[in-house]
């Protein structure tokens, strides 16, 4: 299975692409698609779903794993990143992928067995499962693999219940 | 000049398209996407952003306008009708429209001269203003038409100062 991880942003959206096989875990590519602040916010949107696009053609995933988005700080800002957000989902609903979503709680828990994990952690625990020789940059890509593996796990599991059932 | 007014949400998005010419504006027409709650997010998005894009290719509308969202409720709100207006934003921009951001008070004040106008008077003005036999229904619907009124204003207005610069 392969499986496209999106940490949702409009000035930095982060991405990762891995295959699961079992309990092994391979990178195919990561990265970030960022946008200019200088640009206005219909063609930062634009450019972020044409690049999202372009992901999916190039490595042809067959799920999406995006991470939920918690504010407790402004609602201005949480409706800017949800503009981002809504453009991901999209790329990836018109490109017929199932999406998984999960909290960034459920995210650390898979990841670290831990959910108030710390971000340093996190990278590292993608780093030694994606058998990395340094962690990626920027933060949001980290992110973006570590949602990823995060649904290679939960499909994981789900797979294996399936069969007691 | 035809304007595509938007009123943004991922249950009801209510829009509505005018023809403005000098101080006149004509209702080519309105009405409201819905999106059932029984659907998955990446669906209603999907659904949003192909009914937009459908009203785009019937209507040709030259400019979008579209109200900016306010909340100081909570921010898992926001999130989601960001997601929502981030794929209306979107549709116009892949159709090559305009766009233009209004907030509510921008709206209120455009159409009745009263920021603090409440809902029954945008409603009555947009009535009126559009020579119509009633107010448009649901309430989105009216809304989507005041954002559209309220950028013919702007429009004008702006035509009318560059004479003089």
């Amino acid at each position: 299975m392969r499986i496209l991880g999106i940490d949702p942003g409009y000035a930095i959206l982060g991405y990762g692409i891995i295959d699961v096989k079992g309990n092994h875990f391979t990178v195919c590519g990561y990265g970030a698609v960022t946008t200019d602040s200088s640009m206005e916010m219909p063609d930062r949107l634009k450019h972020l779903y044409q690049q999202i696009m372009e992901i999916i053609q190039e490595y042809e995933p067959d799920v999406a794993s995006i991470e939920e988005l918690f504010f407790n700080t402004n609602t201005k800002t949480a409706i800017l990143v949800g503009q981002a957000r809504g453009v991901a989902i999209l790329a990836c609903a018109n490109s017929g992928l199932e999406i998984n979503e999960y909290t960034p709680l459920q995210i650390k828990q898979g990841l670290v067995g831990y959910g108030r994990a710390e971000k340093k952690q996190i990278q590292s625990m993608v780093k030694a499962i994606l058998n990395l020789t340094e962690v990626p940059k920027p933060d949001d890509t980290a992110d973006a693999l570590a949602a990823a593996i995060c649904h290679g796990h939960c499909a994981g599991h789900q797979k294996r219940l399936a069969k007691y059932k």
